[in-house]
């Protein structure tokens, strides 16, 4: 079991301190030496996990979900939408590398020939944002004439935008406020009134939330390391996963 | 006089032979000897008119709002937004070169050490659409608490990122579509009652809108062929433009 944890440990280490490097000088000018430096462990290591600097690339893409931290429940499912949106802003504009460097990755074209595919880290976000939305048309938050898939997809192409903007104008410094602008404007056109009353888009939200989330991140970790269960390798990747996006 | 208009179709065969080597492998990977050999144009005249790859990708980013044609006036200043917004993304789902190439070098953060300045188109679309907005206002088009950069600054950001995820999923192909979409929602957010029921969204008006500029530019450019004037310079200069993006 320790030796797992060690595991999860180093591949956790090795995806960081790619993404942070991918996030800096992109992915072609990334070299595998570059990433052992950064990441500390040894080239054994690294090619246990990974079997070349594609795959890790893919492997950040494919973590893009996951190092969002779980926003907790709220009363209404799209301001579990938005809480993530600006949550997603508040770790892009506190430098969080795997968010930075799997955006960045997401973004840019590369060439034909790196392999990776761009379409993964895209459609957990559309498939994600559609599940989202059908459990608010479930709960009557929605407008009746709503399509869920049209209207993911218009908000996940958009924050991307919003996020690129930011970027080139201010290192993503003003990306809470203006992903708040956005949802504020969107959300009014396919919430139903009495959901969009009961909605909060300040753009502090973001920090807050990614407060929150830690602290029952933690709290989580705290109750499985009292009662040794089954579950010691999952507890220990969350808590890793989590650990990529602390500061 | 014919040394100069050769000399301004020359540059813009160049633009359009790099933007497309920007479009398909990037600032990186494109080599001066790929463009030349693209353009057709001799390595003299190429350092003629830039004197490094940096200084014409800056060029390519520089002229990313001439690549558009520009939009026939129409009733609404909203209207000529959006259609500038629909004639852009068939422009993208077309493959313009300078369109596809000018994006790609946006979008893509490169290196520090590329020295590429993206502020500058991101900034001519937000100063071009501020100005837009602000004819909208005076025509009392919009809402009255509209605040007219930040309208703007989520419009030209929303944009940018239906163009990378239409680009990710569809390579393109879907981005008239999909820009239509996002308009009709935001502009329901920002347009008064009156002025948004005389607008169209149809996707269709992007390519409708490209045929009716290109018309109009033929029919000036016969106009002073008619007429030898003072212009003839800047004429040429329309007339290349334009060819930068008739198919």
């Amino acid at each position: 079991m320790v030796r797992q944890e060690r595991a999860v440990r180093t591949r956790q280490a090795i995806l960081v301190a790619a993404a942070s490097l991918f996030d800096e000088v992109g992915y072609e000018a990334a070299t595998i030496s570059a990433i052992l430096k950064r990441s500390g462990v040894t080239k054994g290591a690294l090619y246990f996990h990974f079997a070349s600097k594609e795959e890790l690339a893919q492997a950040v893409l494919a973590s893009q979900l996951d190092a969002v931290p779980a926003v907790p429940p709220r009363d209404l499912a799209l301001q579990e939408a938005l809480d993530e949106a600006l949550l997603l802003s508040h770790l892009h504009s506190t430098r969080d590398p795997l968010v930075r460097g799997s955006t960045r990755l997401t973004v840019e074209q590369g060439s034909a020939k790196d392999g990776l595919d761009r379409q993964v880290p895209a459609k957990a976000w559309l498939d994600h944002t559609v599940a989202v939305f059908e459990k608010a048309r479930t709960r009557g938050e929605l407008l009746p004439h709503v399509d869920v898939v049209a209207a993911a997809t218009m908000f996940v192409g958009s924050f991307m935008g919003v996020q690129v903007l930011s970027k080139i104008m201010t290192d993503h410094a003003d990306m809470p406020e203006r992903v708040g602008e956005l949802y504020q404007h969107l959300m009014a056109t396919i919430a139903n009134p009495g959901a969009l009353v009961g909605m909060d888009f300040t753009p502090g939200r973001g920090a807050r939330t990614y407060e929150e989330a830690m602290r029952l991140t933690r709290e989580r970790e705290a109750e499985e390391d009292d009662g040794p269960g089954e579950d010691g390798t999952a507890g220990a990747a969350r808590s890793t996963a989590a650990a990529g996006v602390r500061r």
